[in-house]
């Protein structure tokens, strides 16, 4: 297998031993599996061919981009894995079109860097930029911090090209905004996981760069005047919110904690915190608020103001400079820390309908009293994706903890909501999945893997559960 | 097999001789084909029903909706027509989340009224609208005039449910903008044209409704500065132009025989004119031009004059009131009218990437002055969306009139490009599917069908064409 790796990619890419072993660990450095071997192609028809040995042979295949999933899906014993760090040229830069066509192992900071130096952005961010790559990105449909505005990773691809388990090349890689010719293959390999196919690159859109931020902190009461403040901001800018961030008065409480002397958002405790920003592309840019035309800052104060007189909110403080700014963002960033602050957490990462994150939030707090009594908790949610982050420090003993988290996936089913917003599968989810997806879908999703991937070579064992009995095709 | 549909359905939902007869006709009423009879199931689990007994039985069946399609992709001599008309609940509107939940048989003029009613929208919108249905324009991924502001179908897709070949209920009925557990099925089905499964249902996303419109019309010598006005005019807005719609000076010519005495849009004969409208949210919306805040219509006229004064554009008229913006439009509308003027027209939907639809432009006219010297065209486009709608009545023969599609093709192909745009396959494009589609992409959904529909029987003969020797998996 490793000489006829070799012959297909040269010596100096095909790594096993010590130089695979960096590979085998996951982002935290807490798990090692060790790979069979590691090799780096540097173009699709290496990835083909390498494909096409693994088909022949059996041999089960990672493909694996800047290894910063949380889902545990980039690593497998024994394995082969397949690292796109070589296939990492941005290809072009296309302004008219606003569009990018990049190689998957390209990592996203410095497509960012590169399509920043012609006044347009690549939306997607998040806290692993500077290591994870286009490829991974895809294949996990990464979320991030301004969904609410850009959308998910699929939402940013306009083609994609990916080698399927036998070899074969699917090249999809058109810069278009309208194509119906046959089956979305490309939303169907987003998301994915690595178990349909290997991506090998991508045309992006790109956007213009916002050029000021109007940035605020409020505080009120209770959640539901929030959702209304959300849908007038969004109507009133064009949907050019890009951040509307929730933290209760808990989560305030331990950030004090986390940074002793670090100044609170505001002097009084407030049980609903958010946390809005406002991308403006124009300095000037403006809205119409009830005294007229303002410019966007100006109209956010008109609004908080007049929320603040009828008495919708409590308290707001609008950044009146970029350190101000940052000093709001300290707080919202902090979540995996203040999350740390505590052992043996269990991490909840759901979605639900956005009218409907105020009744989750009040019926798990309400489960969580009846079932461990005591339990702190670590909440953040991106309100306007209806994405929470419900993090419980459960009071019950270890081999119990396995109840709370059905309880969280109970109120979640009901109020049909997603058991994995942005993480994605993997392994960590794998018993959630067999539980809790919809058994048609799953079905379905089954019957496709083994159409695709008849060998089952994929990056085995993540994102499908084993059928229980027979499967229903 | 007509007992046993009507113990499942009830007699009066099981239509055979002159009462299934309607239901063999396309939009057109210009070729019939018989179905063997046509059942209007009221619920999901009526649908389940009829798809398990078609399954065990080898019924082939065609899933109907408004049958208002181009492709020719709703009928079937002999096929089980599985009409969803009876299913035409809105079963919820959900202000707070922007949300609606509808069955397939909804009419989209029905949902329009229905929303309009609470201030906001449901965007997709096109000439068959009093009679499309919910689950056709998902089927066929519908485009439509507003796409480069609201996206195609799919993009307006939040949750699906849908009935598999074997009856297998697919329930993904969910209001959510983040979801990563398992791969996106809903949008494998979306465009999938009634191939892999009957969708039943969806959750559609809403938009606030736009209060006022700013309608320009801009003669130019020249495609080239569109783009850049385009890009211009969506940067200031942050994404609110509606429509920006390419006629060529032979467009306007024909519509002026068309409709002898109506008012050309300008004095001049431009080589390009362009129609475009800004949609804003409020009357008083506002952007930031040169000198300062400026209502969106005020800021048009800035732009419009400048690049006047520039000689970019050579003319420019905004709509002064309704009745212009209705007169303005009129034009543009009469697109199907103005090519229906000659006989023996060959009609193309392709798209290329934005930023090379005047290479297309000047390509195509090329060939077609070399092939078949003299033939009109009549063009219009979606220059936002790369979509172009080039209607040929070429001079050739009938019988080499394959020539000069096969020649557009060409063009397409090496531009990238999609040969079907927004009208589907069906079974009016299997052969360009078969010779023009990513061989991959191709053996990619050839293993899909087989995995999903095992016996051929949802909607057999379209969208995917036989394939010719051994399918590659």
């Amino acid at each position: 297998m490793i000489d006829r790796l070799t012959e297909i990619l040269g010596p100096g890419h095909v790594l096993t031993g010590a130089e695979a072993e960096p590979y085998g660990w996951d982002w935290n450095h807490e798990h090692f599996e060790a790979p069979l071997a590691v090799v780096r192609p540097g173009t699709t028809e290496e990835v083909s061919a390498v494909m096409k040995l693994a088909h022949e042979t059996g041999t089960p295949v990672i493909p694996l981009g800047g290894r910063t999933g949380l889902a545990g899906g980039g690593q497998g014993e024994g394995a082969l894995v397949v690292s796109l760090e070589r296939m990492n040229r941005i290809r072009e830069i296309r302004p008219g079109a606003r569009s990018a066509v990049v190689e998957a192992g390209v990592v996203i900071a410095r497509l960012h860097e590169a399509v920043e130096e012609q006044g347009m952005i690549f939306p997607l961010t998040f806290g692993a930029r500077g290591s994870a790559m286009i490829g991974g990105a895809l294949a996990t449909n990464a979320g991030g911090s301004n969904v609410l505005r850009y959308g998910n990773t699929r939402d940013l691809v306009l083609g994609i090209e990916a080698v399927l388990a036998d070899g074969t090349v699917v090249d999809l890689m058109q810069d278009l905004h309208k194509n119906n010719s046959g089956y979305d293959l490309r939303h169907l390999l987003i998301g994915s996981e690595g178990t349909l196919a290997v991506i090998t690159g991508a045309v992006l859109r790109l956007r213009p760069q916002p050029r000021a931020y109007a940035t605020a902190m409020v505080g009120m009461a209770a959640l539901p005047p929030a959702l209304d403040l959300l849908n007038r901001l969004q109507e009133a800018t064009g949907g050019a919110v890009e951040a509307f961030e929730y933290m209760p008065a808990s989560y305030v409480d331990d950030y004090a904690r986390l940074r002793p002397g670090t100044r609170a958002p505001f002097e009084a405790r407030h049980e609903v915190n958010i946390l809005l920003e406002i991308g403006a592309l124009s300095p000037r840019d403006c809205v119409a608020g009830e005294d007229g035309v303002l410019p966007v800052a100006a109209y956010l104060e008109e609004v908080l103001g007049r929320m603040l007189e009828d008495g919708e909110i409590d308290d707001a403080v609008i950044a009146a400079s970029e350190a101000q700014r940052r000093e709001m963002w300290a707080l919202r960033e902090a979540a995996s820390e203040v999350a740390s602050m505590r052992p043996d957490q269990i991490i909840m990462d759901v979605a639900v309908p956005v009218d409907r994150v105020a009744e989750f939030l009040s019926r798990a707090d309400e489960m969580l009293e009846g079932l461990a009594p005591g339990s702190a908790t670590s909440v953040v949610a991106h309100l306007g994706d209806g994405n929470i982050h419900y993090t419980i420090f459960p009071t019950l003993p270890k081999s119990e903890k396995d109840r709370v988290v059905e309880a969280i996936e109970d109120i979640v089913a009901d109020l049909r909501g997603a058991f994995s917003a942005e993480h994605g599968v993997g392994t960590h989810k794998l018993n959630t999945m067999a539980r809790r997806k919809d058994p048609g879908a799953l079905a379905a999703m089954r019957a496709i893997k083994a159409a695709l991937d008849p060998k089952g070579i994929l990056n085995p064992g993540k994102l499908l559960p084993e059928a229980s009995g027979a499967v229903a095709k």
